[in-house]
This record gives C-alpha cells, sequence and structure tokens, in this order.
C-alpha cells in the first residue's frame, strides 16, 4: 500500500486537521465527535442542511459545506458510517430554529445512525426530516444496501437542496425538492481498478489487468457484470443505456449530465468519457443543459467514473445556477 | 494499459470535443491546428495570455482559459509540445490590439516553438512578449530541459498574470508581474506510480512497490533521488526543505501554499499533506495566506504530489482573489 499518509488510525482527523487549516473561511471543524460546520453557522432562520457518511469520497462531503450548500457534514471512518453523536451533535450545532433536513445515502449503517440521531435531536425539540438518496441503477440490493444505492446524485441533491434553504424555504419545500431530486436522477459507475482501505492496507477486491467492474458501488461493492476492458464509447453505451431506460430520460428532456471520476482518474479521461455521453444524449434527443465534470464523488485510489443525470425544470436549474461557496464547489460568490 | 478512451491516437481530439461541449459559455475550440480561446476573444485593448505545452496535465492549460486567466491554451500531444502554428494561430485569435505573453513552461521544445511563433506572429506586426517559468528546485537540468523546469508556478502565474490583464495592465506591466511570480515561486513534486502515455502503452518508468520518485518531473522526468517509501510527514518534510531552502523563504513571510495532485491521488491525501506542509511552515514561522488544494498540473494518473509556494506582497494576493472563470478555477463570478 503506498499512500500519502502517516498512520492508517489518523487518516481522517489529520484530513480534518487539513481541512480546518486550509478553510477557516469557510468552515469550522470539531473533534471527538468529528463534525465539520459552516463558519457561520447556525444561521438563524434558514433550514440548515447536515449530510454524512464514510470518509474516503472526498470531496463529499466535509467539501459541500458552506454558503448555498451543507450546513454540516459527519466523516465517519474510511467506508464507514458516521455515529450517531456525530450526527446528533452537527444537528444541534447548526438548527438555526427552521429546522434540520438530513441527507442520507442508502447505506443500511448511515439510514440507522441517521434515524437515531434524528430522534434524538427531536427530543430535544429541533424539527428534523430526512431524505434518502437511492440513484444507482446498477443493483437492487448489495453488500451494505437494502434497495438502491445512493451515489452521485446526492452531490446534485446536496447543491440544489443547499440552494433552496439558502433562498428562505420551509423545511417541508427543502424536503420536497430533495425529494424531486433524487426522484429523477439516475446513475451507474464503473471501476478500472479497485482501492486500497488504509486500515485493510490490501485492495478491496481484486480486478485483472484486461478486466472492468460494471456498475460499481462507491466502496468496491460488486456492480451487475465483470467484462474484458472496453473502450470509452462502449463503456458510455453500457452505462447510460441502463440509466436512460431506468426513469427513463426521453426526448427532448433536459438534463444535468454529472461525469464523475472515482479518484484515481484523471479529468482528461474524464472529458472523453463527457464526449461520449453527449453524443449518446444527443442522439436521443436528451439535451444537458447543465454539467459537472470532475472527481466530487470518490473511491479513495479507484480508478473509473460514474455518470448522473438528473431531469432538469426550471426551478431546479435555477437553484443549481444559484451562488455556492464551498471548498469542493463554487461560483457566484 | 486500462483507460477510459477509444483509440490512443484520438485522445486529444476527443476530450476537445469534449471540452467544447461542455463549456460553449466559457471557450471556443479550434482544430486542425488545435487551440482553445475565450469564448469572447479577441478581448479589444487587453493584453491576451497564451500558454500551452503537452497534454496529459489537465486541467492545465485549456481548464485555465476564460475571464481573470488565460485568452488561449495550446494543447499539444500527450506529453509532447505543441506546435509553432497552434501557438501562431492562437495568437492571432486572441491578439486585441494590446499585445500578447506567451506563458511557457521551461521545456526546451515548448521554448523552441513558442519562440518561432512569437518571431512570426511579430512579422505578422503583433507585439508579443514570453514569460518562462522554471520554479522546479530538483534538479538542474533534465531530460527535456536546460535549466530548471516549469511546474506548479505556471497555474499560479496565469491566475495572477490573468487577472493584471484582465483590470487593463499593460503587456509590460503584466510581464513584470508574470516574471515576479516565477521568481518568487518553488515546486517540487514526487511519485508514488508511474504513469502510462496512450501511444506507448505501457508505463514511463518503472517504480518497486515499495518505492517512490522525490523530485520527479511531470513527464515522469527522474528526479533527485529513489527511496523505499516513507510517510506524509518525512516526504513533505524532504519537499519543503527542499522548497524554503532555495529561495530561501523566511521567517515573517506571507505564502501562497500550493498542494497539487499527480492525477490518481485522492482529495483525502492531499488534505493531509497540506496538514502536514501548514505545520512544517509554521514551525518556520512562514505564513499560509492562501492556498490551493486540488489536482491542477497532472500527469496522467501518476499517483502522487507537488508543492508550490509562492511569496505573496499584497498586489499578488489581490490579484489571486480577483474573479476567475474558468473549468478548472473559478470563484468571485
Amino acid at each position: 500500500m503506498k499512500k500519502l499518509i502517516n498512520k492508517p488510525e489518523d487518516v481522517v482527523v489529520e484530513e480534518l486537521h487539513g481541512i480546518a487549516a486550509a478553510h477557516p473561511d469557510l468552515v469550522k471543524v470539531y473533534y471527538e465527535p468529528n463534525y465539520i460546520v459552516r463558519a457561520d453557522a447556525p444561521v438563524k432562520g434558514k433550514v440548515a442542511l447536515v449530510s454524512g457518511g464514510g470518509s474516503g469520497h472526498e470531496p463529499m462531503h466535509g467539501g459541500f459545506v458552506g454558503k448555498g450548500m451543507l450546513d454540516a457534514a459527519c466523516p465517519g471512518a474510511v467506508f464507514t458510517s458516521p455515529t450517531p453523536d456525530q450526527m446528533l451533535e452537527a444537528t444541534k450545532a447548526v438548527n438555526g430554529g427552521a429546522g434540520v433536513l438530513h441527507i442520507v445515502k442508502n447505506y443500511t449503517g448511515d439510514i440507522m445512525n441517521f434515524e437515531m440521531a434524528a430522534e434524538l435531536a427531536r427530543g430535544e425539540g429541533i424539527e428534523v426530516e430526512a431524505v434518502v438518496t437511492n440513484d444507482d441503477v446498477a443493483v437492487k440490493d448489495s453488500l451494505y444496501t437494502a434497495g438502491r444505492r445512493g451515489v452521485g446524485i446526492t452531490v446534485i441533491l446536496e447543491k440544489i437542496a443547499g440552494a433552496a434553504a439558502e433562498r428562505g424555504d420551509s423545511l417541508a419545500q427543502v424536503k420536497a425538492i430533495a425529494e424531486q431530486v433524487n426522484a429523477q436522477g439516475r446513475s451507474m459507475g464503473m471501476a478500472l481498478t479497485s482501492c486500497t482501505v488504509p486500515q485493510a492496507g490490501k485492495p478491496t477486491f481484486e480486478l485483472g489487468d484486461d478486466e472492468m467492474e460494471i456498475g460499481i458501488g462507491i466502496h468496491g461493492e460488486p456492480g451487475r457484470t465483470r467484462l474484458k476492458m472496453k473502450s470509452a464509447h462502449e463503456i458510455v453505451e453500457i452505462m447510460a443505456t441502463a440509466v436512460v431506460e431506468d426513469l427513463p430520460y426521453k426526448s427532448g428532456d433536459e438534463v444535468l449530465a454529472f461525469v464523475n471520476g472515482m479518484g484515481g482518474t484523471p479529468l482528461i479521461e474524464l472529458y472523453i468519457v463527457y464526449n461520449e455521453l453527449y453524443q449518446f444524449l444527443q442522439a436521443r434527443g436528451i439535451k444537458i443543459a447543465r454539467n459537472l465534470i470532475g472527481s466530487y464523488i470518490t473511491s479513495l485510489e479507484m480508478a473509473g467514473c460514474s455518470i448522473t443525470l438528473l431531469k432538469l425544470d426550471d426551478q431546479l436549474a435555477a437553484l443549481w445556477d444559484a451562488p455556492v461557496k464551498t471548498a469542493g464547489l463554487r461560483w457566484g460568490v
């Protein structure tokens, strides 16, 4: 295992020290329990958004804390759900009196812990709602999931729901928009290589020199199928077909297209994938009205990519365009 | 070789198609010869900045074309200098009558071709000046370089000189600021893995499972030394010592600190490196006043990182903070 780390058990806390040192204008970091909040939290009268999940998916979620996106993020150990006390403390820290929305990816541990934290927060008089993302069309049940896994749409949802909260929407309104984003979003990923969890010290799975895994999960969970290596054109054809047919996205639809790198894939390849996706959708009459290209929901150093589509309407597009100021996504400010 | 590509010989042109499809609001892309210009080029009365170099370092340079940064970028084949005709056509396309500054990394091919393009452009009545970056302290001469290599400071220089041009500085003024940035900047890189040029089909160099290369070049050129794997703390100590002692940066200095990923290194590791660099500099009384953390000057899928420092003054800090709107760097707009 070759990584730019010190002791494997210190990876998350040292990363948090790095984030705290780098972005004091954006965030405050708390330890034991670990959570990251907006520098100006709590924002009085604003619905607060709290997300979280295992570390190793950076910039998600800590890199999305800031004006126009998340109020707090709870980083667990690598690929491990954060604990209810992290979520409870984060919820209390960002509660501005207008309620708190938990954004939860559909993994059994995350669901259970966020539910427990919500109960505890409600016991302290905080109004808490939750939205669960489950956009991954690859498989129905999985290693850590009942139902579909929550993946790329989570990034998009955090941006759009964050903008809704920022403009003053109520908790019910922010939740409804978040649910709409999840309902209109679909994703699928693939891997060229495995990744190595620092404390495990060896690759999560084995993949041959000429093989790839289609439908991979962001923790290396098995996908739909293992295939011999194919061209970018063929890979996009397989993934985009699965995504488009699932909702389905239809001719005349306008979408946000998100081409995501898994952590070890360079940008030059992501633009080649985007070019294939653009042509694939154009041939089907689906218009890309917004896009995001880069490594935003990663799996440590895994090489590979995922494709996420969100069917847009005018409101969702406007919320996507609204200013955002975080370490991971920034525009308009 | 497992990559998200089609034919190796089509990598650059398909990447350009992807950029053109993704960012029509920011850039226009031209083919044969290949170059990328700001969507609103030429900007009348503004000094224009043109850079370029081999592909495989994305987002540099094409991802830095836009308001407040570059007017044009010329992408060569992977790790290969662009040709004089690319540079000449780009120079003509962005000339707004106030002169053109070529930003050239110190590699023999790039220098020679940019000089030829400048001569040709001058022959057509365009005022052209050039600045050469050579911030890499690792080695004196190298595989493709006489003198020091140009690396991470190039990204910072393109941002700062771009802001100077945007506020209306003259060609002489923009050139002087660019030269100041290069003179006050130093870098060093390291690799955990090699990378594979698509048309070569095999790794550029071999590195053992327990080895790393300190002082690596961005094309995989040999560095200072090959060592057994060390901790992030030790790696930063080696690189930051070489960087700090070279200028030297002294107690009381304010710097911009840039922790760059080589393409295959995930963000979680870059924040751990940043934390080490922050502590290293703090112990020496050097204050990080600005920072940049991410993969901005890459070497395909190479795992590793580089550290760049720029000694700041009030003007350079203000130019760094000025609005920028490109695919790779964006804030304030």
